[in-house]
């Protein structure tokens, strides 16, 4: 069995690339997906495909629906769903898609740092685990799915 | 992943072939389904394989239920679900059809001319993106799928 | 029980008022529902309330949701979904309706003109009942609620 | 019937009274629930019964979950959730709320001012209506649940 | 809470009103439902509302059909559904309403003699309890609905 | 795209052979499933597995509670369920696998001989298609998956 | 709006009655539900309706199924599911209880003494509190339901 | 098609084994998964990914939502579950188990010494088959797999 999982949350740092490398280093059978990390298309897309919007409002309506073409389908074909949360911006749409997740049922893993916990405590409480390096992700994708722990 | 996408609606022009045509030449992994577009077949299927009705209404029942066999099928297994309205007919069937897919919570891709906008606002309403062209349809999945838009 | 018995489809004619009245003179326990059947309000209800827009797109998008707090809401506490199609327009709402009640699993009834059948034969097909006036709904109500039925 | 709307979201000002009093006003047949709004005991609800945390993870995991109960009973049960978003905090438990809302198939209005625009795109991407004020909360479940508008 | 118990199948002895008049001696708060009992009217339900039919298949699907808005509706609302095997006739349709039953994860219980065993061993696996008599059936309600058990 | 078909029903005649050679004839992408049609292990395999029963009664019902491990989970799997009913027996085990299939929403073909047309009228209501032979199920699945329909 | 609150597992102790003596004197609407706690009638109750069995398995099993149809209803309309596991027997049905609850998406909360820690912590883990006397429980549904914490 | 069969419960002595040497040796279509069954790991994985907690309760609370992601994922994927019981420790984790699996309407397999026959009731009950040995549970798969039954 090939395990899906969804990398929700920040775009402006390598923790995708960086849990990607992890598992692929230990040889998991996983499929990564993720929302569009390029910020400008994201940002964009609903505008450049179907037409300038003069209010910003729609500009970002229209892009923020197609985005959720890629990213509900995604997230509920996933079998664990990763969310995490960087030190700039809202990230609203990071804790949109841990309720998202929540409430389909999926196993999630949050991702933050010590800063964040008691304003994450909702979506901490939500989640499986609570991590704070890509490097305990692979962890636990290597625990959950090979049973093997190091040193055990 | 290949991506399901189910293509409702209007079957008089070559709308279908158009997106096929744009997707297969991005290189999309699309698996695509369609309703049966022989119109005579479609009409004809109940009584053809079943025997015939003298009531029009029985005549068209049973043709409509076994084309429901297809379709509903096809719906249910679709990651995602355009619907083309064209200009002529009723087209009460592409109307359905949204509306089914819009209940089991699929993401609905739009496609009709402007002038048909106020008659379909509340079945714009509930998809993620309402187009114009079928070059639109491919630019959509091309950025659902792979991230890429053109330009950025 | 009280059986909830939505409305839907054409605003124009009383068939709302024939049904109701039919149903009080039998003394069935049925609470109806319907969406808003002012056809201006319905129009402009987005605007109206959340301000205007230049666009006739937005203009009805705006509109087309917030009817969708109501309608989908009444729909899916319903326990029997009527639609009507009328002589006018295309009521692509009307069968948007039944296509959400009928991937919902609600039983429908279907109203119509003998000149709408073959247009309509997918929507018929997905319903339990065809029927041309108020008076034929009135009675498989009563019948579906009470088990009377005329003669017998 | 009565309606039952959640009010998710910002618990500094009093918008929730504004609601309840403007429904109140109009006679419209609404039951609003909401998270506890007392501040310190949604932070300390879980130490204060269940016994204190040294570790402030635990101390806020604790109460997380016991607030959960309440929430996710009172938000699987509502048929309307509106989420406002303030001026102060993080609030991602508002946007995990209405993620998790979104994932139920909720009608969801979400209330912001303007300068959140952007930052909530994806969320208000999700929602039937996309507010400023009480009032129009107010004035759209008049029309969602009476059909009345202002004006038509 | 009053508990809705659903009687299908056989409709030609009294089994529905000796299990009725039991639990309304108990004071047990059940509220019963069944299909219209009525055979004729079963019958010909869909031919006198709807208009007749020459093929005599049509004659039944039109009033199967008017009859399935009234039996799937009161199955789905029901918490126990009990299902009765006569002597006579095939009784297809009491079987139908059993898978359609366990398909739903309702309690079932069966009544049938002893007879038609081997014959329903299929439908008899998917109850909870397997039944002779309306006694026995009144019995199971006192102890589920009160815990009451004579002689404990 | 493998369309999978359940052949429920009777087991004493060549039906599903048929069936199974009519698609592979037309080479059609069809995985076919079925109840163990061997009847006396179907009837014996709970004490044959389990251990021997005295009473009657519990020695069907090991063997059907075994078989359900077979039925239902091949019928969840399933994208359509075809339920033959034959000349003999009770049959309502293939009654129940009908009304188990609506329940789940699944599309199912009905076949039977005009004999027992009366007696299988809700069975039959409740199918998109109602067949006589093997080759009126094979046109069906033949038009349903390819769209192909002899002489159009 | 009244809370459903099901009370699971041990027995032979006044847990259940301290929980609804404390929830009566706070005044909260709770509605408590339990399974049958009259030892030998819950052992028994299947035979003594259905008839004596030789072997003691079926005489469990007659009774086990009659006592699900309680059970499960009960759980199914439960807002809130308590578990209290004892210090005596097996209990292996209130853990079932628990993993039943759990998949439903019920909120569960569980009571038990220290001494049993480890030994539920899967089952601890799927709570949203881990108790140890009524009266935190009763503190539970007071907050929960009211919003009332002591002291705050 | 390749059957999933989930293999939950005790974890110190061979049965899984036993079970997967004899479907190979059967050739038989099925893909095993099962809990982690290193006692230490699965105790520790918590702390040992996440960091160290003094409270012992917290160190379990954490390695059982991390062994949640693995286990949860797996019931739900599987085709069949099957749940031993064994003679050591309380294995509520096992109950637990059986009755999220129950609540998802997968079929179950429980397999126990005779000795826990009466403990085990209302998981008994809710099983497809009770069985002894693993021999019986290759037997059960074999048969509900390709229908072949000893001797027949």
């Amino acid at each position: 069995m090939t395990w899906n999982v969804y990398l929700s949350g920040e775009i402006h740092t390598g923790w995708r690339e960086e849990i990607e490398a992890g598992t692929n280093k230990a040889g998991l059978p996983v499929a990564f997906s993720a929302p569009v990390t390029n910020h400008a298309a994201s940002d964009d897309c609903g505008v450049a495909i179907l037409g300038a919007e003069q209010n910003k409002f729609w500009h970002d309506n229209k892009g923020a629906n197609i985005n959720a073409i890629r990213t509900r389908t995604l997230i509920e074909q996933a079998d664990i769903v990763v969310v995490r949360f960087g030190d700039k911006y809202k990230q609203w749409n990071a804790a949109f898609d841990a309720g998202y997740a929540a409430a389909l049922g999926k196993p999630i893993i949050i991702m933050h740092g010590a800063d964040h916990q008691h304003a994450l405590k909702e979506v901490d409480a939500a989640a499986l685990a609570v991590t704070e390096t890509p490097a305990q992700v692979v962890d636990i994708l290597r625990y959950a799915i090979t049973g093997e722990l190091k040193g055990y």
